[in-house]
């Protein structure tokens, strides 16, 4: 299994190399990527820092889709102006999802001190996500999210006011999320050292 | 450690039948519950069905509480108390949380095999979420939620009507959530009989 990690690292990480040349890899996230990276145990394979989003449910989860999304604070107008791109049909929703994070480990003893680790550096939401082909994935999210209808079957049912709000409340928990991902690459250093 | 599951599982077996003489199991779950305990490999150790909830969080995780909480169906006027009757700081929520399940598993390939059915079934979240004390335990998280502020700082930033909206759309959501549960319940049975 070992050289397996090892092969499987080194395309994630080829991956990873041309996705960056892209501009495809979320920059807010770049420094911890590259540490986690640099570890012998683990590798990412994929990360984003929290974004914030106009998304379009129109019920079933093939056709959904995402009318804006932003890995950054946003402005009011910007999410105000999606929405107006948003399909006359279905529920457009107000979106923030916190940190998420996919790390494959080594072994399951890796993959346990990670989660413990995790857990530590005030991530609720930790788990082993998959044993398959070999491959132990650690998810580490976070929590703090905002899913609040915007429109429903083409009806705008919240006001501009309600939409300062929301946006101004996402982009508090975007600061918080950014805080807690220092927290956590903190605590790696510590577990380099162990 | 098979000596060692068997004597968890009669421990978590005797606090539920605890828990279920003082009505404290969410009834919706009940089935389910009986029928993952009925398996030699599995028993759960916490589930609820999904709930909608007021929730106050003042900054600090400490000190957030809810101001309501229903595992079923709700009427507007219901939250609208609730939010009467919230402290007049932080941040006030309307919140549904999709079906959360936990199971406890003998062996890490009965766990591997159970997040696979979980996966087939339509939960999206589901991860092993820890290793502790020769103990495997199972999340399994439907994904459909509301998040939505409903007072900041004493300050209420919702419309009744906005209200009504969200607690009908929560009430969708639950009805949903009771379906994925009975897919559930019928890929376990599969489970049985491999």
């Amino acid at each position: 299994m070992d050289n397996k990690f090892k092969t499987q690292k080194d395309y994630a990480l080829k991956t990873l190399g041309e996705a960056r040349a892209k501009g495809e890899v979320d920059t807010d996230m770049l420094s911890l990527i590259d540490y986690i990276n640099s570890l012998q145990d683990y590798y990412t394979t994929s990360s984003c820092a929290g974004r914030t989003s106009v998304f379009f449910d129109p019920g079933s989860k093939k056709d959904s889709d995402w009318v804006g999304k932003w890995h950054r604070k946003v402005m009011p107008e910007e999410v105000s102006e999606a929405l107006k791109r948003a399909p006359g049909n279905g529920i457009i929703w107000f979106m923030h999802e916190p940190t998420i994070i996919h790390i494959t480990c080594r072994t399951i003893e890796n993959a346990s001190s990670l989660v413990d680790l995790a857990r530590n550096s005030g991530y609720k939401k930790v788990g082993i996500l998959s044993f398959k082909d070999d491959r132990i994935i650690v998810e580490v999210c976070g929590t703090e999210r905002i899913d609040a209808p915007m429109a429903i079957e083409g009806r705008k049912i919240i006001s501009d006011k309600y939409l300062n709000e929301l946006t101004q409340l996402a982009n508090d928990k975007f600061g918080k999320g950014m805080l807690r991902l220092n927290r956590l690459m903190k605590a790696l250093n510590e577990l380099e050292k162990r």
